[in-house]
């Protein structure tokens, strides 16, 4: 008996729900700051208590309030996105020379985008700090799958594989999805994955750009464990834009970088099994339960949990998010 | 300038959530009881204030405490469903004798289920009473379409779109989905779909067992306007199965019954001009965005709300649901 499907989304939407109940979600609450910016209204992510008592906040910058339990950047009115970035650089510049984070260990030299209501950009942050902040993250995620067949029962299809590298710095030798990355500032979601395709999967850009289909986006709200490495309980909402890519039995997915050992093409059986084992990445177990649920493979009548699981991984975030339709 | 996507999904998923604005949310509810039935902890739905003072509550039947704001459906601890449903039929055939309620005068002789926690089926009742009490009601929808060549740009395909009897009791003379129907008690969504083709679209069962593709649902929370008929004001949550049926450009769509004028056949950009001018039935809105973000045709890209929108029309209902999935 291996985990049931709603276990593997549960695992990865880990933030408790108001409703479920009102009074141990208000507690709760009472465990983080909100991470506000001066001049926006929006709470931008929660920063664990423990996490502010060590920060070290140049009071020049930040203004830490522990009766409402906030932490403000602080700026000027007319601030743009390149000041407040400064700031934060700086601050976590301090952090990495003192040491004060083990998470910050696993710098990135990636710049993640935080936004505010209306999909304002507000400032850029390193991407291993995002975390600490507790704000929404944004990334793609792809299946790239072979039918052979068109009929309607698409259990027949084969989904590509990889195994993450056993020397990766998170969840080493874990199943992944076929393609899959971070969204860096300025990177729109299609552009972002046919970078990643070609990198991560030696893909072809013609071919992702002529095989590659939107089907929507999973959103759901982490807390780090110790399988993430560095401090746990830090809050992570992410934002996944969701593809897929049905590409012909003559395309063969091989690893584009050091990211991944190997390709598998399994079946649906297989990819399900390896689910219930445990095999795949939390993430990536979630975008492949969406995949089977838009393709019919899971259904309301197959499913126990249809509702739930449905409902969980396209979670109304708390946070402002992106908007990345051209104006 | 015509609606937006969002502005179409607000439409639908009209009632309040906790986290854009706690107080707003919390003095919100006190203008509802919780509706309960004796020996289950949930909240099954959220009765309207004035339903619960005009409503002929038969005191062996129903315990109203106006302190907890909960009206709580009474009966020994080992009862039945169908006892539970004989006392709602009991206290509604009252209501509809006194003429209490305008929504009862479309009484529809249909019964619907209602759910406890893990899917446990508690009673059934009948259907137009279900905004009454604010509980969950289920049904399926489902968009035929033709597509003519199978590239990966689904702007080219074509949905069979009716319009609905100018003279049906609700938003009569407006767009709807291919096929759509509400699931009665026993039954499980893609036999309703089955039934539903058959009865509205006259699309024979092989065609439909053999083309439709569960492809998920979508939820959201209906708060009743003058449109919909009867009070307004009336909690309806709902959750709709959804089906893509592909059908080749030989299958013509007609009305079986008086309930549909007629089926036109309408282009990505026709059924999108339509939505903007506001001629799509509320929910039917819904499940049409739904389709276009899962075809690729509503993208991040393109679609400013595209999070937002995707988030709504998969709202986590603040009450159980049904689970179809046989054991």
């Amino acid at each position: 008996m291996g985990k049931s499907n709603l276990e593997l989304v549960k695992e990865c939407d880990r933030f408790p729900y108001y409703q479920d109940d009102p009074a141990f979600y208000t507690a709760h609450l009472e465990n983080y700051h909100r991470f506000k910016v001066s001049g926006c209204d929006a709470v931008l992510g929660y920063i664990l208590n423990s996490v502010v008592e060590k920060f070290p906040w140049p009071a020049d910058f930040w203004a830490v309030d522990g009766a409402t339990r906030t932490v403000t950047l602080v700026t000027g009115a007319d601030a743009t996105p390149a000041q407040r970035s400064r700031q934060v650089a700086q601050t976590l510049a301090a952090a990495v020379e003192q040491g004060t984070f083990e998470i910050l260990r696993g710098w990135r030299d990636e710049l993640y985008p935080i936004y505010g209501p209306g999909g304002e950009f507000l400032l850029e942050m390193e991407r291993s700090a995002t975390p600490l902040f507790g704000v929404v993250s944004y990334g793609i995620h792809a299946t790239c799958y072979v039918e052979d067949n068109d009929d309607d029962d698409d259990r027949g299809l084969r989904i590509w594989v990889p195994r993450r590298s056993r020397t990766k710095q998170t969840y080493p030798g874990m199943l992944d999805n076929s393609v899959a990355g971070g969204m860096s500032s300025h990177e729109r979601p299609f552009e972002c994955l046919v970078r990643e395709a070609s990198e991560e999967a030696s893909l072809p850009e013609a071919v992702t750009r002529a095989n590659a289909r939107a089907a929507g986006c999973v959103t759901y709200c982490y807390v780090r464990s110790s399988k993430a490495g560095g401090e746990t309980d830090l809050l992570q909402p992410e934002v996944e834009y969701i593809y897929d890519v049905r590409v012909g039995a003559d395309v063969v997915l091989q690893p584009g970088d050091s990211e991944v050992e190997q390709f598998h093409l399994l079946s649906v059986d297989e990819t399900q099994a390896a689910l219930a084992r445990g095999e795949f990445k939390p993430n990536c177990a979630v975008v492949l339960i969406d995949f089977f649920i838009r393709h019919g493979i899971l259904t309301a009548e197959n499913e126990p949990d249809f509702l739930e699981i449905l409902a969980r991984i396209h979670r109304r975030l708390e946070f402002p998010t992106a908007s990345h339709a051209a104006n």
